[in-house]
């Protein structure tokens, strides 16, 4: 991991860009974090649309978090932003476009290969990701996963010793391998729903959280479309993560 | 309205217990509440168990409610308490024993019979608490409605005008022409539901959940059985109140 920038933020939030190989990625480190008082560290996800365009999203919540005594971060996905596309997954994404706009169901075969090679990719990259900022002198765990493709964050769930607690979003197609591997997780989730995400099965989603394997697990659902969660939905997550890693 | 007894509770917390006609009640005041800062008041629901059994869920709801600068107010459900037996109720709870017992299903016959007569009766006397509570000078609106037999809140939220949001436990059993009155709840809704309530079919609560007319509205879903609605949930409560009534 290499440090290829730093700028001070408003709200003496640090914002650090990194490499991991070709693989580009962003630490939000709030002020207060130091040697002898190093933060708890919550990885951003985010859908496949390049860390550039997403990066307005990423570092609004990045500052909440920030505001709760966390540091943030995040990498580009495979195939997304600058790094090279993965061709199993465009031509998944061209037959996916081809399907809704000829009003056909989205099979699974089409979910799987828009998703599964990007889980594949995703995680083990989000993995080398945290050997590189939990080695930080100024950040520790344990640590949390929030947003992104729901996929990757239930096969970081279950591969990744050092999360301790996820927010999770359904919002985007999910695997039957993936609903499976689920029953798996066993660490707290906190889990949001828009009722009418125009993009997303509401049953399926409701059947994802209800596969979930963890003792403690919540749905919030919220009114509104994929990209309408309100406000207020997104403090009760920094609460969740507030609740179970502080 | 009738007040019949004052007591100072720790934390500054004045309870008031008042009759309305032969309906026995209770005030819960916060001492910050003056007559030139009267605070918004909240209702609690309960399930017909009676007041005196219900007291210490109560009065730790109204102690909750009460930090964050709300007056709570319940009065004894038809039927419960001290207050006469409603046969037709009390023969529909016998049919439900018994199909329970029988491992029948519950039909919607017995649904009807169990809840319709308790909505009928009590919204009035809700409603003429209300004004009661209303005229002292110490509470004002905007009022909220929190917890009990969901389909009271249901009617409450359709009938009064001057509840102006609500919290619902969807725990109980809703006869299908609530569901319909369901469509036509506008003012702003949060709903709990505990996932794996053993008297309670999570599929009729999404349903209802779904039916509500209401722009915003957000369901908070849970582990665990009917009594076991988490400690952070009930925060999630009070936050919703405090972002809707202050």
């Amino acid at each position: 991991m290499q440090f290829t920038s730093e700028r001070h933020l408003d709200d003496g939030l640090v914002e650090h860009e990194f490499t991991l190989g070709e693989i580009p990625g962003i630490l939000w480190m709030p002020a207060s974090a130091s040697v002898s008082a190093p933060v708890p560290l919550i990885l951003l996800g985010h859908p496949p649309l390049g860390l550039r365009t997403m990066y307005p999203r990423l570092a609004a919540r990045a500052r909440h978090s920030a505001a709760e005594g966390f540091a943030t971060a995040t990498i580009e996905l495979p195939g997304s932003g600058d790094r090279p596309r993965v061709p199993a997954v465009e031509q998944a994404r061209a037959d996916l476009r081809r399907a809704m706009a000829a009003g056909e169901p989205v099979s699974d075969e089409i979910v799987d290969a828009l998703i599964l090679p990007l889980v594949e990719k995703a995680v083990p990259e989000w993995q080398a990701a945290l050997d590189g900022l939990l080695s930080l002198p100024e950040t520790d765990g344990p640590v949390g996963y929030s947003g992104g493709v729901i996929s990757i964050g239930i096969r970081l769930a279950v591969a990744e010793p050092r999360i301790a607690a996820a927010g999770l979003f359904a919002g985007s197609f999910v695997p039957r391998s993936m609903v499976e591997e689920a029953r798996q997780v066993t660490i707290p989730l906190h889990v949001l729903l828009q009722w009418d995400d125009e993009g997303n099965d509401r049953q399926a989603a409701l059947d994802l959280f209800d596969a979930f394997g963890s003792k403690e697990k919540t749905l919030h659902a919220n009114m509104g479309g994929h990209t309408g969660v309100p406000e207020f939905a997104g403090e009760a997550v920094a609460q969740f993560f507030t609740r179970h890693l502080k």
